[in-house]
């Protein structure tokens, strides 16, 4: 059995996330049957974790196992032939047979996009969320200070998940602006459920003037989800990169 | 009467471009409509010139008279809650009786985006065109060189314009590149039809090595729409600013 690793890019605004599931589209479910088609067997594709409705991945990566004989090299273009264009494998390579997408994760970088002006953008609509007063970055990024390092995140985690341990370690978190787009990049060993969204939602207080800075310091010390600011929309947000070890990173292009 | 000039941003991807024709969905039929709706009156509205089924804008302007008495900086709210949401008025003032947003015209700015990977993108397959051919950028700037300035671009300019003159003056070509994506942006006086998804076209086949950057001169000599490369698809293309005397640019952002 060869184990495949496949990076794929995705528009998730037609989307019920990436998870496979009864009754709805998944990325997964098409990505699936498109290796059955091309491969003619079917194969069980594990994902670095899932991405909901509507949020977007540059470098989501997956992995299967197959008895197929197609090159490697070959794979991204098989399978996007019977692919909808806002799903593309942008690579694929040949990993070790133990090798795990989502267990061997040693690390994710994700990118939240706002758009902040007074109407919202037509063209950016499902690629970003619109925030229509005026955001201070120096103040979020003041606050992104208190975020960066190895925390318990629990007041920035959606109620539900049954993980064993809160903590992670934030190694970036900046922020990039051009226009009325404000970039946050953030970079961790892992995320927990909501993470991404659930920061920039607290550091956009930080920005609308409603929080301070310090407060962020407060709110972690809490380790209660209520404390936080609200779980920001999925369309701002994209899974850009996810790291393992000795496996040269294909990053997409935002 | 007042007149309002309006910055309009839209994603042209579902629309059959700027003008209004009959049986094909137009941007200037839906704003037309959406101002009847909110005025009460119809209205003519002048675009300051067409853009093609699929291209985008960022900032494209128009104007219309009216008697209605609703306060200019409550129009783009008001047509905005009757427009589709990929179609924005970001801004609304008023101008001069005599004005006219076609003929007052002094420049316009476009953007050209480009993806330049083997793969198509799944994000932006409707926001630029995909090329997967590596392209030298640096013999594209080197090709950009002989397309500035005051010149007769009847090379670059599809047939069945009817104008009367084909000399513009391109004030600025420049290229960008961030990962994948390569824009090209160009300033101008004014731009013949296609002409900037043609001298797109054409410097794309610089980029892929199949003209050098010289015969730029030789194409632009010979004023013959066949020596040029081919026009490029519209979903590249960004109208991003329209320029006229005397009134402030709202320029949209990419």
């Amino acid at each position: 059995m060869r184990n495949i690793l496949m990076t794929i890019e995705y528009d998730g605004t037609n989307y019920h996330g990436w998870q496979r599931q009864k009754n709805a589209l998944s990325i997964q479910q098409l990505i699936e049957e498109s290796i059955e088609k091309v491969t003619g067997i079917r194969a069980r594709l594990i994902g670095s974790g899932r991405t909901d409705t509507g949020v977007h991945a540059l470098g989501q990566r997956a992995n299967f196992k197959t008895e197929t004989n197609i090159p490697v090299g070959r794979i991204p273009l098989a399978l996007n032939s019977s692919l909808p264009p806002d799903i593309r494998i942008i690579n694929a390579v040949e990993v070790h047979p133990d090798f795990h997408a989502r267990y061997d994760v040693v690390g994710k970088k994700y990118r939240y996009r706002i758009f902040n002006r007074s109407i919202p953008s037509a063209v950016f609509r499902n690629y970003s969320c619109f925030i229509p007063v005026k955001l201070d970055i120096e103040s979020m990024e003041e606050a992104a200070g208190y975020i960066i390092g190895r925390r318990d995140f629990s007041s920035f985690c959606s109620s539900g998940s049954m993980v064993r341990s809160r903590t992670r370690n934030v190694q970036m978190l900046e922020f990039e602006t051009k226009g009325c787009i404000i970039d946050m990049s953030i970079m961790a060993d892992g995320f927990l459920y909501n993470m991404v969204r659930i920061i920039a939602g607290t550091l956009v207080e930080v920005g609308k003037g409603n929080l301070s800075p310090e407060e962020i310091k407060t709110i972690l010390d809490k380790r209660d989800r209520r404390c936080a600011g609200p779980t920001m929309p999925p369309q701002g947000l994209f899974l850009e990169e996810v790291y393992y070890r000795g496996i040269l990173d294909t990053p997409g292009t935002m």
